[in-house]
């Protein structure tokens, strides 16, 4: 008899809280919503949402996505500036695949998400980290990392960030550096690649403006996605860059052959969207996402030993901790795991071996009473051993 | 007011039957059972449908899938051989990034799919044309190009084809060829890329066994889909493939950060694959396509001029047609136009501009009386000019 394959991809060990998942909570994914959508798309588009889509995205969903930016970013995008992807992860692929060739530079905050790091290495990229602060990238590390690399005679091609509610600091790059670092990328010749996931996952204050959202001259390109604000099995997002980026990709043999990028889901997510299924569900998951994040803050500031350090995320899904001098997040994860509760090491998220002294906590998975119980956990192994 | 952007990709003029797109019929496409479907995953696999899904693609299609095809090709792929894809042309890019750079050469059965060719070229590619006959791909034709691109210190890395009920020609790889091109491909380290996707639409007979089941041994990259037997719009296919090409897709950043490729589709599909509605739709529309098949043949044998010559293929979407000596498909395509019937013309399948002579139909977009007719325009504008 054999046994049953796995449907998804979390696995935990019994008895551990294994705050390294940034995956969304179960109990927060709407399949209510998903159930009257899906009944409701294939009522109203019928064959059409089971033909070969348009390239860009089917019509109902790109047409709410650019009133969704306009209303929410001050900057309404043309049809040809957006295209609906399968996820950010392949929408990164693609991009790259776009405009840079194996062994390109791409320079890339530091410390940032980690998987992101491993999709550019796979496409055999050369990443060159550029070190964030607490107002998020460094630009007189970015000019001077430009500069760098011209003169070597590998000019860099692209920039990847998370400059709002970071994975894996939950900083958000400061407003008066967002400006200059699109006047600076855009000087320099260089793509800027937005992760712009967390933006719905705002807890105190709207988000800061998006940077494609300053770049009306071009040179952004903004990844977006329903992941974190809907469902990551969805596999559903959204593109917006300069025509002359999109249209390649949506002109290009992928497009042109299998048609849009995931046609069924778009459709699905255009009719939860047009019932107000999407706002409603921003809404709640906004307030669960931040009572959570305020469980966790305060049980780690409770329970963390002193010489601890943490900030107040704004939004996303994760806490970044910083140790005491000499402490080391890798070595002491086996004696965070001994008391049952796991995280991410700082260096997971450095090219450069840094974040030795810093871990990531996500507060996205687990309710707060169980948040609140890892943080005592995390204060047990670390008051043992720091 | 804003006019409304597009939903799908296909497009005809007015009072044109448009015979170039081979795309299924609307009214074949299953919408009442994937509404049974998605309302029946959703209750079924609750959050686990809209969570991050297992890499190889979620269990209850996995496992329909390897159970499928061990009871149709005899041969059970290993779960670690098998990869849930967002389709074909997702899944060859994928599969030619990992196996190949820029610049390498790929070998291509000619004629074959056209945009195959695009998603090939947009990656630098060097493709080569492997000439076929009535029989299918020429082995002694391909030895002869492996030899060649040996010599020149440039070996081929792959051989795309589609041996069972190809795109355009409606032909299949004699099965006498089938053993010894798995053989001779092994052989010269060259990787087989089996484009499978009209493996059920077998109107006389099963389709011959896939290469990939003749390869215990590995050698072959078997790309099936859902897309030509259920419905283009999901964007949902699968790999069989040796377990050293699946796991580094598998293990890959991309499917690392964004979990299995259309995981909330791959789960409506499944619970539609159980309720029994995939075998219902596969015997519904292999009636129906094999009556348009007939129906056109027919039409065609009764209207074509003198001269004009064509086969009758046993499974898929299209018929071949061969012109008269000296006739043009590509100068005759704007009098058939004016007769209000269009077609793609052969060197649209070729790499060199061979298929002047020759022209592609398919049968799978318009009722049997409307392909009646369209082979009636075809006739009067190839009396008028050939």
């Amino acid at each position: 008899m054999r046994q049953a394959l796995p449907i998804i991809q979390m696995t935990t060990a019994p008895g551990q809280l294994d705050l390294a998942w940034g995956h969304p909570a179960p109990e927060l994914l709407p399949v209510t919503a998903l159930q009257r959508a899906g009944a409701a798309a294939l009522a109203t588009f019928g064959p059409d949402m089971l033909q070969y889509g348009y390239a860009n995205g089917p019509g109902p969903l790109v047409t709410y996505l650019l009133d969704r930016i306009a209303a929410h970013e001050g900057r309404r995008p043309a049809p040809e500036e957006l295209l609906v992807t399968s996820g950010i992860s392949l929408g990164l692929e693609l991009v790259l695949r776009r405009i840079t060739r194996p062994g390109d530079v791409v320079l890339v905050e530091s410390p940032t998400y980690h998987l992101a790091l491993r999709i550019m290495r796979d496409q055999g990229l050369t990443l060159v980290p550029v070190p964030a602060d607490a107002g998020g990238l460094r630009l007189d590390a970015l000019a001077e990392a430009i500069t760098t690399q011209e003169r070597a005679g590998r000019p860099a091609r692209a920039l990847y960030l998370v400059p709002t509610f970071s994975n894996p600091t939950g900083r958000s790059l400061a407003a008066n550096r967002r400006a200059a670092l699109v006047a600076l990328a855009q000087a320099a010749g260089l793509l800027i690649l937005e992760d712009d996931v967390y933006r719905e996952l705002a807890y105190d204050a709207p988000a800061p403006p998006s940077l494609w959202s300053l770049a009306p001259a071009g040179g952004v390109a903004r990844l977006g996605a329903f992941s974190k604000s809907l469902a990551p099995g969805l596999r559903l997002g959204w593109l917006t860059a300069p025509p002359d980026l999109i249209r390649p990709l949506a002109d290009g043999g992928l497009l042109d052959s299998g048609g849009g990028l995931n046609h069924f889901t778009a459709l699905v997510v255009a009719a939860l969207c047009a019932a107000g299924d999407y706002d409603r569900n921003v809404a709640n998951v906004r307030a669960a996402y931040r009572h959570r994040r305020d469980t966790l803050l305060a049980a780690l500031r409770e329970h963390l030993p002193a010489g601890c350090r943490l900030e107040t995320p704004r939004g996303g899904f994760f806490v970044w901790v910083e140790l005491p001098e000499g402490a080391d997040s890798a070595t002491l994860l086996p004696a965070a795991e001994a008391e049952g509760v796991a995280y991410l090491p700082g260096p997971r998220f450095h090219l450069d071996g840094g974040g030795r002294q810093a871990l990531r906590l996500a507060f996205s998975y687990y309710p707060a009473d169980q948040l609140a119980e890892a943080a005592r956990r995390l204060g047990r192994a670390l008051r043992a051993t720091v």
